[in-house]
């Protein structure tokens, strides 16, 4: 088997299968996929990241497809990452029918993979952000990340976007409510899908409603697009609209400011990762026990034990 | 004010304002609610802590009242917890209508609390497990933990527990599908609450028929009970269901084990506090600019300035 730095510059070239392997690494959560991201991470900075987030229903997966075909006509290379925040017992994806989403898969530009969630949430946001990192640096121009479900993790991935787009369709009422507790303040462009069924109109109002309620002088006033993903209609438009988004981060200079907030970020991931190997090392040693037990009966503090493992590493360099 | 050490002083007495202050600064993820909870995990380990969980509408809320009273009737101290993973945007709780728990709150040997989230998912469950620490100091016997909303972060929560409840209704067999995902799993003991209802029976075998399924020959077989919280049915039986759990992890070890592994995490995040301490030093540095640009491009890994941080630190002891 190759080794991590061959998989990296397979992955610089677009070689499709160093980046299969690579987000492998990545979604296993192994130490390889770690230091593949962080050697790949000056080579990222290039994508626009959209990330995707609606009820099941509105036709996520049609519109990622219709999407994905609109901009591959511009002559854009298009990345695909459908995120399952699954289960952490379930082991696996439970990814839906993504039959559609041959027609896509078929052409050299597109790339397309789901990832499944495994351990905790940080893990899953980070194995995310690596995910990315890997597509980025392939040289693919927009990445388009789509989760599954909703709720805090959804919010936690969407956050790895530089532009979220937030679909809905007529006549979900009850869904419009119940995502107001937090993706609504996190869209940059509203999608109101399957647009030729009726209540189209009221399901663009109470968007526009709740946008008014929720910031007074807004930088970006998020726009609020009808599309029929089924047969392409507002295609166009959209990619406009993201394009636009696209252009004020640029513009404002948020976009320097959201990559110099990641590189931040993977300093202090680093950090943890010192902390958890110094753990995982402890764990094995003879004085674990010991000290286990004194934090438990209160003898001795938890933060001496933290502090007692840093100076071992140091002593041994 | 009164500094940490009183606060501490006074949940080991069981002082209800001690107790509420306390949990206050866990929530807000304060420094000195940290080390409060630090301080207390040597006095904590005696209570029960039982989580419960379900979907909208099967009656959790009427179900902790009913239990609670029941177990106030067996003269065990009852502490509530009402955590909500809400979107980390809202700000706040939005905890459903509690008029119903006063029957509880009136009474000295029970103490209920709300508990929303902070920041991101890992923040919520640190934030929780400190404040089953407080309740548990503070010397109740069972401590009851329900989420609103579903989801990863609620399984997080749930591991927490001791004992997972799982609560169902009649009539909701699609929740049932939903719940397979991961709710199922965690569960020890499953309720059946508004038994009264159609289909009581149906959504038992469903649930027995799932069991079966997930699980050969466990070494716990979780018992399902029907209950009607809303006049007080079934809540002898549930206590003792529960009380079963508790003495099936004492008998087999396993509640030693548990301790054990939250003693391990107390360190744990001990180590990660130390990383973020330094990197928050580390950011008002002259450095850390100088370093960000770095990593960005390549020039130095993430690695290396984690390695310098730790250096200085231990330069500066």
């Amino acid at each position: 088997m190759k080794d991590w730095d061959d998989i990296a510059q397979g992955i610089l070239k677009g070689q499709k299968r160093a980046i299969a392997r690579g987000l492998t690494w990545i979604e296993q959560g192994r130490n390889d996929g770690k230091q593949l991201a962080q050697k790949l991470f000056p080579h990222a900075g290039n994508a626009q990241v959209i990330g995707i987030t609606g009820a099941p229903g509105v036709g996520k997966s049609t519109l990622v497809n219709a999407l994905t075909l609109q901009l591959r006509s511009q002559g854009l290379r298009v990345g695909i990452l459908a995120v399952d925040p699954s289960s952490p017992f379930s082991g696996g994806a439970i990814l839906g029918d993504r039959i559609r989403m041959q027609d896509s898969v078929m052409d050299a530009g597109v790339y397309m993979r789901s990832f499944a969630s495994r351990g905790h949430l940080g893990g899953l946001s980070r194995a995310t952000f690596g995910a990315l990192t890997v597509l980025d640096a392939a040289g693919f121009d927009k990445i388009l990340v789509e989760t599954v479900g909703a709720g805090q993790s959804e919010v936690e991935i969407m956050q790895l976007a530089h532009t979220t787009m937030v679909v809905l369709a007529p006549g979900m009422g009850d869904d419009i409510q119940a995502i107001k507790a937090g993706i609504l303040e996190i869209g940059q462009v509203f999608v109101v899908n399957k647009a030729d069924r009726d209540g189209v109109d009221h399901t663009v109002r109470s968007i526009r409603s709740m946008l008014a309620l929720a910031s007074e002088h807004p930088a970006w006033m998020p726009p609020i697009l009808k599309t029929v993903a089924e047969d392409g209609r507002g295609m166009k438009e959209l990619a406009d609209a993201l394009e636009n988004h696209w252009q004020h981060l640029t513009d404002k200079g948020l976009l320097e400011r959201f990559r110099w907030g990641q590189t931040e970020h993977l300093i202090e991931q680093a950090m943890a990762d010192i902390g958890d190997r110094l753990v995982g090392r402890a764990r094995s040693g003879q004085e674990w026990s010991h000290w286990v037990a004194e934090v438990g009966t209160g003898t001795r503090e938890a933060e001496h034990v933290a502090e007692e493992l840093w100076r071992q590493e140091w002593r041994e360099d």
